[in-house]
């Protein structure tokens, strides 16, 4: 057992930690600027300081770090997880780095499943960063965390499939620049309980296909991550060719997406939590209330401890699931990742709630990131299902891991 | 002891049910799309169909039922607190019966404390719900909850008063129809602590006062209840006659003003917990997964009990503490009031945010009240002073009985 | 709605008060020293001072509060409450006025149920307090929170019932003054679900009637109020007159057992964290560490407000359900009793492990009375059924409220 | 980085883990018995099957793991958390490796600062197994978590130090095989803050040694680990060779001492929460409750997986303590030996009553070791200082560092 990282992530570290000072955040004010000047405001990734932060990352080596394998940059997850971490400090690095969701995912999914032909015409424009792309699977009717529910079908008719259903909460699918879509649906309802389902790639200019309406999140629309849209499929016609796999492989697919992605989130809210102790620490030195500052309120101390203690533990977890997913594959880690998902929200929102209340009311407003993190930490409670599906899961499989135990 | 209502609140009770349920409920998305189509976003209290709830509300004697003694209703806190209640189930309520922050405390305080000429200028038009107004005292710099921490100057110069300064948070102030502000500054920096603030009524168009921009909580900006703005006053001059009180009187307003203005606020709140409740046991009977509605899952049935549990609890303290402001005044009842103020916000927060999660992604949403409820009831952690102020305060009370009975 | 005490609550509080001060608080190191002096360390009834203080409280008609109606005091349960609550601020005054579980309980099933002449023999003795009882329901084996899962059968054998099976967890059984037991089995195991239960009388000295051990909770035998006995009933014989009302009528006569039985817990509870409280405070005054007072650390502060906020809100909704008790009767009060029951060992568990930690390890030991309240405290999360039974039945209740609401 | 043990750890974990099965768990009820019938209660070392359990350790080679270097086994922190969390898992197997507090803390305390005199008068004996040992530093009548509040005196005179003062939670001193109690007392309250204290070796026998009485943990006296007395020293008179160290010299000690201790407290307390998830794992399965075993029910299985879930977060912590202790000493250890300290005992005693709950009233009992757990654990929150002074310091540090990073 050893808690040091290696020599190539600690160079890694370095670098990107320069990037981060030297680039990132100086940019993030220009960025909220050029932002509000956009004519469409979903188009945030043709503000220009976000292209010059990419060009800048490509020349630096810091480019698809979130891949391992020869499409990406080769790194193991232990060794992305702390660099995920540090990009999880400000919502310019992720996609700086040309590492941020739902891209990411779905380079993995083409990357790992895709035909040549389809890793030629979308793979490569996500690699570089050319296009984006968008992943559509929750469904406004139905409870999406169980994959039988799903209703959107996809039949196939001569050499096309055919899709019809609804969608909703599609990450980054108002933004313009996201060209293709993972649409996930039945192609087969009678078939066995986890081989119904597929997926299949539906360009976004595809006739029959609506983007109805951007959802909130708390108030925030999301438009500086191309938002989260509610999509219309109609009749909607694609080449047969466009199935990832074969047909009854979307589910198996989509449990394959689902670890990498669960440990990204994972890794960059411990990133928002940083944030937020520094941020906490910053204010209580510099508030005064009563006579002495907040840092020197009992209360006040009791929230940093508690959210530094709370922080180590879960990164810990976080990397031991990412050296299980290495050395084990994800699937003998899947206890583990079910585990980083459940606990990290939950540690995340106290944190943030905690840096808030030592911010007041501001904490609350635009003026600091605070409230627009707790807003995308407390989705985490529900994406790729609740916390209660997870650990409804988890449980299980401790109680069968128990009665194998006891010889039961 | 007794816990019926009396005939008079179970009277009123009626009538306000049925006009919440004629009324209210099916003018909410109509205000919503009328309120879109404003010119001036901010401008909510010109939105048709509001201006019709409140003639309605006024026909059927449903007014000012917030204000005791002869300019209101002349109900007790006890009579009022279940309406108020019931007013908190919809954001169209409490502005339909001009009982709706912060009019009703500013109206408070010009009965209790402003001049016969100050009563008609701005108290009548007030009473009669014909204009609009904001209370102007947390600043950007300061932590506010220490009254003396306040920087904002108010200057005699001969017949006049000149103030400088900056606040925020102002609520309503973004609204047009906001005619009229009272404005918490300090007269005598050098008085003993609590003589050293003022108030004094600033007209909407006196020069020097700015309205910057409006703060965002979360991602709302609150345009549907007239915004959160920020304001600069700059060599702002009023006539000497628009001081209320004394000088040196401001902090004691300002107390007098907070125990209604607190109450209020707590059984609006219940009414939110209230209607979370309905929300979340709808769905919890509407939504099947994994082979079961959500309704027969434990986890969301232990949610559920806690939530009504949690709930009347809260009412009970919110009522008694009505009473005693009734009975033995609301100086006496002040360690009721900092419970009530220390207890309805992470009471109700905490049932939102299992609605929430029973709603899933959705719950986070525009299509359902519940995000911004949470957004609204989590300021509540910071309005009149932080949680901590008021934990602080209440302890150091019980610490003194507790002293007084052991004769210590 | 009126939350003032009537004046003849008034007056018992003087009264009791009046005794607590001057008789009960002083013979508590009195107790302990002569209960460690018995020869049976069972037989706590026959410590002197208790016996003193008994003839103390009948004397100032300071007995048998508990019960209702002609046999005992004729107060109400609103009445009643706040007395309750003081008895709990000392153990050793709920038996000094006649008023401890599980007598009380008995009582109010003899007072009931019993047949002249069982009130006669048993209840009589009771109400004087010449005797002690106790209460059988609680098996082993089974889940006993679900009466249909009891396994001790009472059969029919000609002029007499046989008793066979496992109880534990009986409260006072070690005893030896304790000499009638209520016995709760099934007389007819295939009735319907709620008929199958009777309860009998079975004296203490009846062949076949054996008290094997006592059960210790955390490390306390309880020895102070009667421990709590596992007992085997092998083929106890009693005339068939000792069957209190007719066979089948077990489960109703436990289920009206229940309700006061829950509210005098609450009660006396409430009195427990008072005194918790007061500790508190005084520890947190008399201790310095690092300079100050204890009384000055802001997370003390924080728990002292804290405990008083929720006792508030705890005492008043034991208050609302002993008046829905007295006004619409114990089934309608079934929510509001369910409520009681779940928030009272959480808010006063909280509140004890706080003044504990106030204490230091002190607060552990035999110095304090801290330690074994929460060991009592804690117990009550399971007596009458675990928590999470009534938590379901409560939402269950609510999910039903709210369905009808709905119309649906 | 890396989660594996080394080839050593997994050695021992094998032969560990052996011992346990074959010989620690059969041992557990002889041990009671045996205990039971000792005629001093609280010469607990003295029982038959303890020495039999310690022979056939020492001849496995399972002896001495805790202690680093030339006197003990010789494995890291690391190598032996891992050992030690195991032995966690029966209060028999700590003292059967000869690895129990307060003699390890004792023993280290000999190893590192003792003279050749002291070694091999007080160490090797310990180290042989061959007698006992206590540390009393705690005082009732001072906060002693601040060490400056020590009250005992260590006064020069001549050739001896005479000692006077209170000592109480001295854990083990009521054992009469404990020969030797290593004092902390002051020999000059004049000196700088931490060069007041000194260390000084008082053998048992020595005259003006008074043993008062043993302190119970809720009703536990732990007399199964030779309990916790209360001691008196007056006039107590040893030679001056027996002060360890120099005079002024105490504190440093004292720190040195805790952070090992503290370390094996909290690797001990994962195991105890692991057997408790083993215990509420078998009970959910075997326990059926309205129709269902528990296992099936939502919140139990809640409480399950959240255990899991915390535990995982709280064992790499302790790990990664034990890697900073082997890698760059207790004392740049010394932020994360508080954070385990702080995070152990709140999630152990949480894990415990939900095990405890499980299984309903007899989790309280003696029937289960839950409750005696739950006791043992909850003293670990004063154990070396309480949680808010540990807090207190934690947050002092972390914004110290941040101050560092902002350059403030």
């Amino acid at each position: 057992m050893d808690f040091g990282f290696d020599a190539r992530t600690e160079e890694l570290r370095g670098q990107l930690l320069g990037f981060m000072d030297e680039c990132v955040y100086p940019a993030e004010p220009v960025f909220h600027e050029q932002l509000a000047a956009l004519d469409n405001r979903w188009a945030w990734t043709t503000v220009p300081v976000l292209a010059e932060l990419r060009a800048q990352a490509k020349s630096r080596g810091l480019w698809n770090f979130f891949l391992p394998g020869e499409h990406g940059a080769g790194l193991t997850n232990l060794q992305y997880a702390p660099l995920a971490e540090i990009t999880g400090r400000s919502h310019l690095a992720p996609a700086s780095l040309n590492c941020s969701a739902p891209d990411t995912g779905n380079m993995e999914v083409l990357a790992a499943f895709g035909s040549p032909d389809q890793q030629k015409r979308w793979l490569q424009p996500l690699l570089n960063g050319e296009i984006r792309s968008s992943f559509a699977m929750t469904e406004p009717d139905v409870a999406s965390s169980d994959a039988t529910n799903i209703a959107t079908r996809i039949e196939r008719d001569g050499d096309e499939y055919v899709i019809n259903g609804r969608k909703w909460w599609i990450t980054g699918a108002l933004n313009p620049q996201a060209e293709i879509f993972i649409v996930m649906g039945k192609t087969d309802p009678s078939a066995e309980r986890h081989r119904q389902q597929s997926m299949i790639l539906v360009p976004r200019d595809t006739p029959g296909l609506s983007i109805l309406r951007g959802m909130e999140v708390f108030g925030y629309d999301d438009h500086n991550h191309g938002g989260h849209a509610e999509l219309d499929f109609s009749d909607v016609r694609v080449p047969a060719a466009n199935l990832i796999g074969g047909e009854g492989d979307g589910f198996a697919i989509a449990q394959a997406r689902l670890g990498p992605g669960r440990i990204h989130h994972c890794m960059r809210s411990i990133g928002v939590a940083e944030r937020a102790v520094e941020l906490m620490c910053a204010r209580a030195d510099s508030r005064v209330a009563f006579g002495k500052p907040l840092a020197d309120q009992g209360v006040i101390r009791d929230w940093i401890a508690e959210s530094r203690v709370r922080i180590e533990q879960l990164r810990l977890l976080v990397f031991k699931a990412a050296w299980l997913m290495d050395t084990v594959g994800n699937k003998k880690a899947h206890t583990e990742i079910q585990a980083i998902k459940i606990a990290t929200p939950a540690t995340v929102e106290w944190i943030l709630d905690k840096a808030i209340q030592v911010h007041g009311a501001g904490g609350l407003s635009q003026d600091f990131p605070l409230a627009a993190s707790f807003a995308g930490i407390r989705t985490l409670r529900f994406a790729d299902g609740p916390d209660e599906v997870h650990k409804n899961g988890l449980a299980r499989a401790e109680l069968a891991r128990q009665r194998a135990k006891r010889g039961a």
